[in-house]
């Protein structure tokens, strides 16, 4: 799927100077996260959310409140050893983080991970980094991350919630009722032939390019077989939303739609002219009948 | 930098079935690319964007144009074997993308890049790769990158080609500019002590904070030396952009803002409703004169 046909192919299309941006499979992986304080406890979240297991190494006195709570949270997932580093927490470990305050420390543990060719991250220490963490955005099955190569991490923050505030809020529920849709379809045509696979593929496409994200999210199972029965079913066509009895749930709408600001401004433009092309053609009315 | 403090922490943030989304660093690394179509060409284009330099071992036979294109447009940095893969390929690289329709050979790689922990990617075998590749976006120094992991590649080419019709075109340049405001910045306040540079992050922060994306884009040296005269040097504040002669193109301006979709719609649905209050008003002050 997400590992397959991605980058168009091109001599043009090479810019130089950016990063690889790649989503790392962490899933039954050991991670070691080096550190308790602010960094290390955001570090703690982001692994964990990526399902892999987590052993942290800090004295008991260094970890933030946030840290505490995360280990005590997940007894099964995180392994806490209350001490400093040690080489042997290398062992049998696919990723590290390092978070600590002691340069030295860290350029020490980043050579050892060198060595053994661990990816490594150190907080802080861009040099010393296999890899960047961008601003990020994280909406059930989606993610998105946003990356100034280092240009900018203020701004990448900026456009980080510029797009945040763009998206629809249920684009991660409209993500998972498609991945619903494709189950269903693919038990009702669960041929493997080529040409099977590309029907299937190519009316999901129409669905998803045909309805809007936010009639996507407001797909349930009724809809779902509904769209099945009067779509796939009839010459693998792809019905409106409304016309198979899509229903928007109005209030939420017009408040969403009021909330987007270019909405607003052209919306306030928009009266504005309004009034005012109204106006004059009233007081041109108005002048004529005087005469 | 990009390398430090963006995951804010707490149990509440953890959501299992992501992926750690991070921007890998290919600068002086050596990638190998296995196969000579499509997919490898796009491959080839992505790790050049990052900086890598490439082997790419394919029989000449199976080469796209494109691949071929890349190949003769970078000789410094792309070695080509045409051939088959050999295991001594793997020597001295420090990440592999496999991209051959061979499933097979695809599963003998990655089990030989397994044991010398060298990161693999094999395209359209997901349960094989360390990573996936989202869609994605370049602009300039801005990297955007949209993953459903796995729930729906197609969304997230609606959803990455939607980020891009609402992000605003000039937002690498914004992005250039505030480095080199920073770069100017620095010169004249060189300091390094803890509360200089808190001063510098801070100031820097509100000219992002207050000056949109477009403006900062239009930062150019003469823009940026007075706000740094009018500015920074007096009393740290941020003088809007106008007001230190910063100036819009109209033209371009105006084109973008009816280009924006909502911005259309709300002018229009403004426009309707100011007409028709107005058309309602002047009805009723000429009723009110028959009378």
């Amino acid at each position: 799927m997400d590992s397959g046909r991605s980058s168009p192919a091109s001599k043009d299309r090479i810019l130089p100077g950016g990063s690889l941006i790649i989503a790392w499979q962490l899933k039954h992986k050991h991670v070691l996260v080096v550190g308790g304080g602010d960094v290390a406890s955001g570090r703690l979240a982001t692994v964990l959310s990526a399902d892999a297991t987590v052993t942290l190494v800090a004295p008991r006195d260094r970890l933030e409140p946030s840290t505490v709570a995360t280990i005590k949270y997940h007894p099964h997932r995180v392994s806490y050893r209350d001490r400093m580093f040690k080489d042997t927490d290398l062992d049998e470990v696919a990723f590290v983080m390092v978070c600590i305050d002691d340069v030295d420390t860290s350029r020490r543990i980043v050579g050892l991970c060198r060595t053994r060719r661990i990816p490594v991250n150190a907080a802080d220490i861009p040099a010393l980094c296999d890899f960047y963490f961008g601003s990020q955005i994280r909406q059930g099955p989606l993610q998105i991350m946003v990356s100034t190569n280092g240009n900018g991490p203020r701004l990448a923050h900026i456009i980080r919630r510029r797009i945040e505030a763009d998206l629809p809020q249920n684009a991660g529920d409209a993500i998972l009722r498609v991945g619903h849709l494709r189950s269903r379809l693919r038990e009702r045509a669960p041929g493997m032939l080529g040409a099977e696979v590309a029907h299937r593929m190519s009316w999901m496409s129409s669905v998803c390019e045909k309805w809007t994200l936010e009639e996507l999210s407001l797909l349930d199972d009724h809809l779902a077989e509904r769209l099945l029965d009067e779509g796939w079913e009839k010459n693998r066509t792809v019905p409106r939303f409304s016309s198979i009895g899509g229903v928007y749930p109005k209030h939420s709408s017009t408040k969403a739609i009021w909330q987007d600001p270019q909405w607003r401004y052209g919306f306030i433009a928009g009266a504005l002219g309004g009034v005012a092309v109204a106006a004059v053609t009233c007081s041109l009315f108005l002048l004529r009948r005087r005469k």
